[in-house]
């Protein structure tokens, strides 16, 4: 048995409860080293009553270990535990930083789980799991109704400060293309900022209480939040709480007033006088004109968290995408979220965090997180067949157990987002690579997030160019992508609680580029078959029943099964979505 | 290479900042498999600036692991790093669970050290770097002046509840003894529960704000305070937030009132009618007379965080011991804590959990906690030679790398506590292997804790035995034991900066039963040897110089080194403490 390789640690994702009666317990071994794994678990007030035996699945694998999981219900609050593993040869007990041939008398050995303490059990928002995004770059999307002007402009701050645009995507035109994106079939709406701001961007806040004069006003906001609603789109605005921007009224005070700012306290290693040109103080990326705010004082907490509640209640947003949020202190983003989930326990917190995001994401801080982590996963498999369909499997068995299951439901997987080059530009403008992808992200465990323009073939590298203008008139091969993009929101809609529910890996072929999974609840399975290959191939896929009939949900195609397998051929780099499983 | 061993975490015990601008980084290989390891960092926003090389340390190892540790100066606050691994056949970059050939080009996907946020580093008070702490048990303690009478009894607390004492231990008696306590050489004092409350042992709380009359009054442990702070003295109390007594008024309210009562939100589980017959509420350990507290209400979190500053702001305490801390929310905690260091700063905080407290120990919560693992592997080694040389130092091992360094350095490392039998139990009343462990608790890592009575010999394994009366009369026997600690605690104070500095192995001797270990600061350093065997045997100590002489500090012997080496022979179950090295 490799013992170096077992991990286990309580109180972590390897140790989580999902209800007051209900725990998630994992472990982690060598990839096909351990064969039978048993937790036994007990009453740790209680040292006379029975230790009970469950067994655990494996439910995941990557290049280097297996991952076991049980998940289930207990009638005590205090619980000890310790696991027995076979490898076949070699049967020993695991707990706490311990291998023995027989368990200790002392249940203060074992692993514990002192309490199911309800407090800390991992909420997520209901809706959020039911949820697909369609992230919008407000200057980039639309001036009127199918329009966007291409044509920015410099208005002017209620301070003074210059505040200015580029393409001319504005509030209005989100609102009168909403239309548009009800018809696309999401059903949340991710802004990137639109508080006063001076660049483009708009990450260099200026006023955190009012809407960019470029981008429309209060009210224009209070409409679009309130059609929204009307059909059934939720609202996530993006807070930048990391830092502000130089003509925020608190920094410009500062540079005015020097030590004898009431503001002087609330930026991050600000010396004096400040010194803009030489950057005296912490600023986001050496940025001068983006200081870093001091959120270690409390002034500012109460500040920012009143901007979280302030957009709640008046507007009545769903959820806040925080920027830069790995940069700014634990403790910031408890207050924030205490804050917020006060004003409206259903607001949904998602970290923008690119690396494993495991302190942000107990459940005391974060929802979920951007997760950057599958953009690179997809990156790697689709474009340009990068890594294998094992190392494909493997990197998705790392990413699903990082976090406890709650989290990872509602991880936010992008493939782009305003940030990154589109992902068309790394399948060198092939559109049969995007949509695999996206059928992929569709289908996948977490909610699938769009960058508004995906779904419209648009692409490119740099800054101006993912960031570019909305394309509105539609091309024929634009109008077909359009069309799968519905097609595979409608799929994931109408089967959202197998998309909401288990995932196992079906079937890899490295040879032909075939990768299967299973997506489950209950009793009901949608098996995703995907060639990522450049050929036609021959698929089968073994399913439950002997004999069965079941639809490819892309194109209504029914297959029937034959002693357990359903026969399919997929055209080169496409999928198949089958239910009825 | 052994590629299943090798672990990092991010923003953990792995990975920490000690300053703004120092971190500590830590890997985990496989023991015996790595010969070199170097850490690569950069700033990961200037991805133009270089990578710098920094060589990491063997520090420690357990039986399955080494860990190795690098301890930084760096001039960046946004840092991104991998690791360079060579077990001398094969030469690997490691990287947020990747092994490669050679590093990425893209820092996003090295380990991320986001930001040295300043709020998140560890502080730990400075005064507990330097603490001896005293354990007393009031009841057992002392009536008056040497004196304990034994006698316990009843009386009446302000709501009419009866409180009951058992040996006649007082406030009082603590006080006239202080000269005592002074004498031995300890500089805090740790006290069981003193508030009102129903038990002898006071762990069923009455009234959080009163002393209780079976041990005094509120002036009574003013005095005790300020007269402690005039020796130098701490003084730390033990707060039971965890749950309550039955007679706690606000649970004679909800008794009374059920549902109509203002507090029915205030307790964990709660149903009504209450039945304190039957239970129909949670209670710690199924005790009906402890009934759990809801410490999810926020009126709860601020009655007990006002308890928290009450005794900081009238009594003028050190700090506190929580009790059961792991079977209540982690964010009842920060609040605690926020609470009472915004009271006092260097109010120390203390959990009461007996495995690994990982969770507890970020930083957000506890400054330490109650080390029974410490006691554990001191039982396994001392009172019987139940496991090697070896395996005491890999125990050892695996404990110092559990947690972030300034944490382990102030853990509160015991050999006994009123909830335990007596340590010399263990070595069947040889009061030699009391002594030896003693002497290691004192020269190792961390506080160490002293239960009163130990100093005495006490002895017994049950209840009543290890909280009997303190022994106030002296046999020779016992006055030779007490000399003993002073002698100790003396070395301790006197040598402070090297025992609250680092820890090395020097010596593992398995077949003599030798371990010596060193403890040391800038150029000075301490030699501890320990002999746990029953023979009396000799030992060769490697020293930095060639010739050089050294005093043991426990009998003032003068030795000399000749050729790196200092000779010396240790009697049965002995020890030295080697200085001036």
């Amino acid at each position: 048995m490799n013992k170096h390789a077992i991990f286990h640690l309580p109180d972590s994702a390897y140790a989580f409860a999902l209800s007051e009666n209900r725990l998630c317990l994992r472990l982690r071994a060598a990839r096909g080293d351990i064969r039978e794994c048993l937790i036994f678990y007990g009453d740790r007030a209680n040292h006379r009553a029975k230790m009970a035996a469950v067994t655990m699945k494996l439910v995941a694998s990557d290049r280097l270990f297996d991952y076991f999981e049980a998940d289930f219900t207990v009638d005590i609050s205090r619980i000890c535990y310790y696991f027995w593993l076979s490898d076949g040869n070699e049967d020993v007990y695991y707990y706490s930083g311990e291998f023995t041939l027989s368990p200790a008398d002392d249940r203060n050995r074992y692993f514990q789980f002192p309490y199911i303490r309800r407090e800390d059990i991992v909420s997520v928002p209901e809706w959020a799991k039911k949820t697909i995004i369609y992230q919008v770059f407000p200057d980039s999307f639309a001036t009127g109704k199918r329009y966007i002007s291409g044509k920015g402009s410099v208005r002017t701050a209620p301070c003074g400060a210059p505040c200015e645009s580029r393409l001319g995507g504005a509030l209005r035109g989100i609102i009168e293309n909403l239309d548009y994106i009800n018809d696309l079939g999401v059903n949340c709406i991710y802004l990137n900022p639109i508080f006063t701001a001076g660049s483009y961007h708009k990450y260099d806040t200026i006023d955190y209480f009012s809407i960019d004069p470029c981008f429309g006003t209060m009210e224009d906001f209070r409409e679009l939040v309130a059609s929204c609603h009307k059909m059934g789109i939720r609202v996530i605005l993006d807070g930048v709480f990391n830092h502000c921007g130089w003509n925020f009224f608190a920094f410009r005070d500062v540079c005015e007033k020097g030590k004898a700012s009431a503001y002087k306290d609330w930026f991050y290693r600000l010396e004096f006088p400040v010194d803009t040109e030489n950057l005296n103080y912490a600023a986001f990326a050496y940025v001068r004109q983006m200081p870093k705010l001091n959120t270690g004082n409390p002034e500012v907490v109460e500040y920012l968290c009143n901007v979280g509640r302030f957009w709640i209640r008046e507007a009545g947003i769903d959820g806040w995408r925080l920027d830069v949020a790995n940069e700014v202190n634990h403790d910031f983003w408890r207050a924030f979220r205490r804050a917020v989930k006060a004003e409206n326990p259903e607001t949904f917190l998602i970290a923008e965090v690119w690396e494993d995001a495991e302190q942000w994401l107990y459940g005391d801080q974060f929802d979920s997180a951007m997760n950057y982590r599958f953009a690179e996963v997809c990156r790697a498999f689709f474009p340009k067949n990068g890594i294998s369909v094992d190392e494909f499997d493997n990197r998705l068995g790392y990413m699903r157990m990082r976090y406890k299951s709650p989290v990872t439901k509602v991880q936010m997987n992008l493939l782009d987002s305003h940030d990154v080059p589109r992902f068309l530009h790394f399948c060198d403008r092939d559109i049969r690579r995007l949509k695999l992808a996206a059928l992929f992200q569709m289908c996948w465990e977490g909610i699938p997030s769009i960058l508004a323009g995906d779904e419209k073939g648009i692409t490119g590298s740099t800054e101006e160019e993912y960031r570019q203008a909305m394309v509105w008139e539609d091309s024929p091969q634009s109008a077909e992508l359009t069309a799968f993009y519905k097609k595979i929101i409608t799929i994931r809609k109408d089967y959202i609680d197998e998309f909401a529910g288990g995932v196992k890996t079906v079937l890899k072929d490295n040879g032909k580029g075939i990768y299967a999974f299973s997506r489950y609840s209950n009793e009901r399975e949608i098996i995703v078959v995907l060639n990522n290959s450049d050929n036609k191939q021959p698929v089968s896929i073994p399913c439950r029943t002997g004999n069965q009939e079941v639809t490819d949900l892309l194109n209504g195609t029914i297959l029937s099964s034959k002693d357990g397998i359903i026969k399919l051929t997929l055209g080169p780099v496409s999928g198949a979505v089958l239910a009825g499983m």
